[in-house]
């Protein structure tokens, strides 16, 4: 993988940027798609490509290996190959879903025993096999393992969490460089920032993670319950330590402002199930607003779904008509609305890209941040 | 309304024609995709044109009227317009619906009362009103309204149903005769010939709607219980008297097999829900037999889905693949199915049509009923 910093604005700390994995190349900053069971839901993978013009997705190691299983994904070829998906792909380590899914965890030094939330059966993730397991899927940016502390940790906790973060970080770099892909392209391997929101920890977390100089850093634990404005005050600090000349990846954030507010403080990679679970709900992302396609006052709005949107959805149907699918239950309601949130995610960063770029993203982040959140 | 018979074959009752609609043409035979409530389930607008290649698709007048709601439907211009389609669409006259899915039905000469499945809420249907309501839908072929009895009933019953069934199409005939379409497009009022499962009944069906010279005829009330057996003699005895100058619609039909077998006895046009409903559940359809996708031996087999269907879902993705998104729950699993089941059901009418244009539809057809049956 190679990052090349293309511009940095001068009125904040947005950075425009190029990743070159041997999947492509990805445009940074950048939003990845959530495809946690090998499938971003509701979406075909044509329809990531050509409508909401993904450049990466994620996938989630904790589900994959359970469904559908390692030696399926070895037998496809690696989890591109089984989802027809020929783009770059990012793995989670699992930390979080075991954290947050899994039942009868029982967390030591070694790792970390869990039964699956599926069928109960029982299971253990370690640094070392975790690498393992995300060579089988064959991401082109994989996850150290790492314990994720709740937003509301005690500072005792968050410390004692982060030292078993850090050594497990340690093992899982010694596994990675002692292994190769399976599939003849190179995969790489991003330390997470933890440390929960006390400053200190995220700093000591930050130089140590720095320290290692890998390719690429992901800043885990937030938009786990804390204020927003703690997050982003952790984001800072962890950003001025981070090396400038490598990509960071702000973990499972956030919504359009989240994400505007992270690229102001240098975050170059997004992701969040938020635009499909929430498009899922009804809840549409525009960049005049929110709008909630369930209320009444849409009933008869013929007006197209989102005039300035960039996917075939936006412009084809109508408010009224996506209204309906939703009150009467159809799926089609879900698919347009998880295709329209992607595709205005995708435009987001995009739009962000262009005005670092053309050095005015400061001030256009002024502007668009109190319209995104508008209830419409 | 237009129909030119282009072809008959030699060996079989089958035919080929063209139907033009003012919504442009329909070549037959033809398979019609459900759009119960204005949405075929789980699939866009543009895929129905681009990989399922539907010519005309069907709407529910029952559904509609319930949701979203004629004041809706006349805002928007009609379905065409609210949903997106510019191609044909028939609807059916809710008779069906009403007695199936209503509540507290209460028949009378006048009509049918029922209350919602939805609300509970109390309406009627008569003929007057479901021509008035067709009008406001705004297909380009309506349904005569009908009562639609169990493929059990008595012959006793079946006589009044169908004594009922005619005097109702006479009042259906006037009112339509004497309203206009009102989007600016013609429509046409197809009557139903029912008769259960009684020869002489169907006969006499036939042979009343025949004698209204009306544009096209369906046939109702079959595939409603009785065996396949019974239901080609019964189109057999029906298509005998039908003229042979107008397109002939059997209604609710069928599995691929009940389609070659309608074909090969003169229908031109068919609808189902089965290519969606058993997608849904994970049952595929293709030129070489059918496909639980569920089952263990999908789980590592790679082959794409179907490699002789022309959606682009049969050759991108796996078998093994599609069996995971049932398994894991995953909606895509159910895009994917209905888009292909649909390709599918429209690649057999159009391979049917080259055939009798070839000439030689019986024996091809002869060769794909075994096949089709077939479980894979």
């Amino acid at each position: 993988m190679k990052f090349d910093l293309t511009a940095t604005d001068l009125h904040s700390k947005a950075r425009a940027g190029v990743i070159t994995t041997d999947h492509g190349q990805i445009h940074t900053p950048i939003f990845m798609p959530v495809g946690t069971v090998a499938t971003v839901k509701g979406v075909f993978h044509r329809d990531l490509k050509d409508e909401i013009k993904a450049e990466i997705i994620l996938g989630n190691t904790y589900h994959l290996y359970l469904r559908p299983g390692l030696d399926v994904l070895k037998a496809a070829g690696g989890l591109h190959k089984f989802s027809a998906w020929d783009r770059p792909i990012l793995t989670d380590s699992g930390g979080y879903q075991v954290f947050s899914l899994a039942e009868n965890r029982k967390l030591t030094n070694e790792g970390c025993t869990f039964r699956s939330h599926i069928d109960g059966s029982k299971h253990m993730f370690t640094p070392e096999n975790v690498m393992d397991i995300q060579r089988v899927i064959g991401a082109d940016i994989i996850m150290a393992f790492d314990e994720c502390p709740p937003g509301t940790a005690t500072y005792e906790y968050a410390k004692k969490s982060l030292d078993l973060t850090q050594g497990w970080l340690g093992r899982c770099i010694k596994r990675f460089d002692e292994t190769e892909g399976l599939y003849g392209y190179s995969q790489t391997l991003f330390p997470i920032v933890q440390g929960c929101v006390y400053p200190d920890l995220r700093r000591k977390a930050a130089e140590h993670a720095a320290a290692l100089d890998r390719e690429g850093y992901a800043i885990g634990g937030l938009a786990v319950g804390e204020p927003a404005e703690k997050m982003y005050e952790m984001i800072e600090v962890v950003n001025e330590i981070l090396p400038s000349t490598k990509p960071r990846y702000l973990m499972g954030v956030g919504t359009p402002v989240n994400i505007l507010e992270g690229i102001s403080r240098g975050v170059d990679m997004f992701d969040c199930v938020m635009p499909t679970r929430n498009g899922r709900n009804g809840m549409l992302f525009t960049s005049e607003g929110i709008i909630n396609i369930r209320n009444l006052k849409w009933r008869d709005d013929f007006s197209p779904i989102d005039p300035n949107g960039s996917a075939f959805v936006d412009t084809t149907y109508t408010k009224a008509y996506l209204r309906h699918l939703f009150i009467s239950d159809e799926m089609l309601g879900a698919q347009i609305a998880s295709m329209h949130n992607l595709a205005f995610y995708l435009w987001l960063v995009r739009e962000s890209r262009a005005h670092i770029l053309a050095g005015d993203f400061a001030q256009w982040k002024e502007m668009m941040v109190p319209k995104l959140s508008v209830r419409l």
